[in-house]
């Protein structure tokens, strides 16, 4: 069951540094939580690095998920599915107790200057998570529902860092607030034909 | 020289901890960067918290010194004022190789779910930042640069939250491309009359 339990520890420690942070989480506290023997995680994971770098996948398919069911639900017109996409995650974090924000962005503030290979695919993960997004603009700029001038990609890459903004002052804030804010202005102003 | 050493002791945590974190920057280390003896650290705070409460004082008093030496100059429009005051930020970044980041958006994302006492601070600490933006932005308005039916205040919430939302992407890529398209998307398409 090898894979199975890599797969535990991935999900333990991703709940972990999802609340915790990736530097306060030690690898037995995750082992502890996934009821992993001691001992065995370096059979599973060359390094706490190595693990951190898998857990952006983890990260990322969950984003993934989401983006498959919400964002590609052609029945919807593109901006309608794009503001439903991000209501999920309001929903998801109102259900948290708004905590936690987003995965990451946390690993990238955390991990952002101390390690290159950290930096590099937490900034390929924003560009996927973009580019989930950039999809949508570009249906709805074909649509005629977005002004032919504006450029999808660095409107989608606006829109994410608007978005990871505004949970970082929900996580301080422990409100709705800010994601309000965001799609008043995102779905409201900037979103617009 | 009590407030002296105190105050240096501040300068040394902000500079370690904006680099590597608050959870991974231990006292000694920031006692040794200050060239303090150990174990007087005890005699100018009450704990890590309280100093790291203090920090976030000395992070917003950067803010502010910047806000009103920029902001505050009423011989620019207040949009061209915006404008180079994240101008000033983007080279102080580009300065520092595209490190660091936003020190109150770290510590919300690192504390804002650990610390109540840090979450509700930081919180006050953004409300500052969105401020400094909304008095601008009202500026604007006045001046008939800006619609008259923008809440000048969830505007500035905003355009913080992108700000801050951008300098995660720029940690992650280590380039100015994320603050150019901050730049280009607020000036160009949000703040316009």
């Amino acid at each position: 069951m090898t894979a199975a339990t890599r797969q535990r520890i991935l999900e333990a420690g991703a709940q972990l540094i999802h609340h915790q942070g990736y530097n306060r989480t030690g690898i037995q506290e995750i082992l502890r939580a996934a009821g992993v023997p001691k001992g065995s995680f370096y059979f599973y994971f060359k390094s706490k690095e190595d693990f951190g770098l898998a857990l952006i996948d983890v990260f990322g398919q969950f984003f993934r998920q989401q983006a498959e069911a919400i964002l590609g639900d052609k029945s919807q017109p593109p901006l309608r599915r794009l503001d439903a996409f991000f209501q999920f995650f309001n929903d998801y974090f109102r259900q948290q107790g708004f905590q936690g924000g987003c995965p990451v962005g946390n690993l990238a503030q955390e991990m952002g200057d101390l390690s290159p290979a950290f930096a590099h695919k937490l900034a390929q993960s924003i560009d996927f998570m973009a580019s989930c997004v950039a999809g949508v603009l570009e249906e709805a700029r074909q649509a005629g529902q977005l002004e032919q001038d504006r450029d999808p990609q660095a409107l989608a890459y606006f829109v994410i860092a608007s978005w990871q903004g505004a949970l970082i002052r929900m996580k301080a804030l422990k409100s709705a607030e800010p994601l309000e804010i965001f799609r008043e202005v995102v779905f409201g102003r900037l979103l617009v034909g």
